[in-house]
């Protein structure tokens, strides 16, 4: 097998959760992996650190996509345009990857580990964006609570979206669960 | 020494502390631990399973009063009336452990795997709160919403409060906390 495959990554990530979909996370090794995707360990290990990984090697581009949403909003945007401007970034790779979000959600759902690796994921995003809201010029609370909303809304709104029969696009999804929250907050 | 010893888990919980804030917490032992508090490892391992859940031992007992909050609030209470509810209890508990609350930060702050922990007993918290939730009449997803809520304001609150030099109380600087919060889903 030559060093370089094309899609080596996405191939070795169908392998993974084809797998743990059918064997479970914990039963299935890199080998079996790596002999799914039609590759060896050595390149699994050239792509992704380990067998966790594999199901979260998306996650640094999503942070990447929310951060630059909230530093390409208009100078003139509130903090609830900025928060909007993410959860819509977030939408657009979500949909990207439909057609494994839901194998890839039950998965982490079957597993402590996988479960307390999204919340450090989800913790890292949030403070990745609330660095950002301060970049813009807001202060540590406000900025921090912002980044921490868009991580509230985004998961609640992934549970929604991901088991939703009619497939209703995150985007709008995640504007419903936003009003509902500003309902929240506004009730007296 | 004998099987009973009064007060041996607060005992075990300040020797902690002191040996974690002195030493480091990678670097401190369970024996190190129990000879501090002039106790054995048996009975150490009697109150706490390992030396991480030392520091977490008043978690279990702060989700409670935050549960029960919300359970006794009134049958008319909002959803941010709950949501106040579970903060002022947090208050309560908050207070008690002043004493302890900065030098408990700081080393959780310091260790990847204590910060993962309290990641992990946060969402449990959420999760605890959304139930509670659920059977006061709220659907998923404004359960949900409320009680992430709840351990948002939580956080970024604990923040100031633990290094205000004004020994502000916690439960001030969570009513400002959550009002900024509204200001912000409220903005246009």
């Amino acid at each position: 097998m030559g060093r370089w495959q094309p899609d080596a990554r996405a191939r070795l990530q169908e392998a993974a959760l084809a797998l743990y979909g059918e064997r479970g996370y914990e039963e299935t090794t890199v080998a079996e992996i790596a002999e799914r995707a039609g590759l060896t360990k050595r390149t699994f290990f050239r792509y992704f650190p380990d067998k966790r990984e594999v199901l979260f090697w998306g996650s640094e581009l999503l942070g990447r996509q929310m951060v630059a949403a909230i530093e390409a909003a208009p100078a003139s945007a509130s903090a609830l345009e900025m928060i909007g401007a993410a959860l819509d970034a977030a939408a657009v790779r979500f949909e990207e990857v439909r057609e494994f979000a839901g194998l890839r959600h039950r998965i982490i759902a079957s597993s402590h580990e996988l479960r307390e690796r999204e919340l450090i994921k989800a913790a890292a995003l949030a403070a990745a964006m609330a660095a950002a809201l301060r970049v813009r010029g807001y202060g540590d609370t406000a900025a921090e609570l912002a980044a921490l909303t868009v991580t509230t809304v985004m998961h609640v709104t992934f549970e929604q979206w991901v088991s939703d029969p009619n497939q209703t696009p995150f985007q709008r999804l995640a504007r419903e669960t936003l009003a509902q929250l500003r309902a929240i907050a506004a009730a007296d």
